[in-house]
């Protein structure tokens, strides 16, 4: 089954190639032993940057289980997500990840996964993305609202 | 100018916790010297763990411009940037980032910032996320599938 469900993500991402719309990627969510919702990469077709396959996927698993966290899901993509993707993954407290290509195989495809990956853990200013920090003090009033609100909804 | 910006940015994050949309987050990007979109976050009004406020905004100021990069834009963003963010603001070619709180002051109030930024840098079978590598050969067939593509749209 699990080389079934990662089979069909890569299969989504040939695909996705074939017809066009996107970038050569594909994931699927699993849920209670069955898919609950495909993605592939739409960023050029949709013009969305973060229309990554893992994205959309979960986008779309969220939207049908009519909820804001995958708890109990497994994800299978094609390649090794990207940080962006990772990090969703996380966020969305999906259970397990499979993946078939890693990010050296998407960045010799041309694609800036290990570039990304090398410039996440670095400090603000080490990175090639110019960053300034500004009003820290300021910028604490929406924790402090947050943690004031008696309606929040924690996630 | 630069702290007006920011100073929206967390006005946004405000509010958003006032109106009971989401989470204490808010971003604007810049085009052309002027707001081209703004974003909160909205992860548990629309059930998407990945509404995130730089995403939304991402999102919003590509739809607006009509184009799947954001270069020559800059984004203010009421906190740091999670992994997630951070690396959507890279895919999207964001020229330069300025954020408010940092993201020690969002794990401080419950979010998981900090811990996913540990995780992020790991190898995958360090990370406390299950993952299995498979089919690494067959996961190929994409990549190529995208190098003999003369239809093909880089991003």
């Amino acid at each position: 089954m699990k080389a079934d469900y990662l089979r069909r993500a890569i299969e989504l991402a040939v695909e996705n190639v074939r017809s066009g719309r996107g970038g050569p990627f594909g994931a699927v969510i699993i849920a209670d032993g069955a898919i609950v919702a495909e993605g592939v990469n739409q960023v050029t077709s949709t013009n969305d940057p973060t229309a990554h396959a893992e994205v959309v996927a979960i986008r779309a698993a969220c939207r049908k289980l009519g909820r804001f966290d995958l708890r109990g899901c497994q994800i299978y993509a094609s390649c090794e997500p990207c940080p962006m993707c990772l990090a969703a993954i996380y966020w969305a407290r999906i259970d397990q990840l499979y993946f078939g290509a890693t990010h050296k195989d998407a960045a010799a495809a041309g694609f800036d996964d290990s570039y990304i990956y090398k410039q996440v853990p670095l400090s603000p200013r080490e990175r090639a993305l110019p960053t300034e920090r500004m009003l820290e003090e300021e910028a604490q009033s929406p924790f402090e609202e947050w943690r004031r609100s008696t309606t929040k909804i924690p996630y």
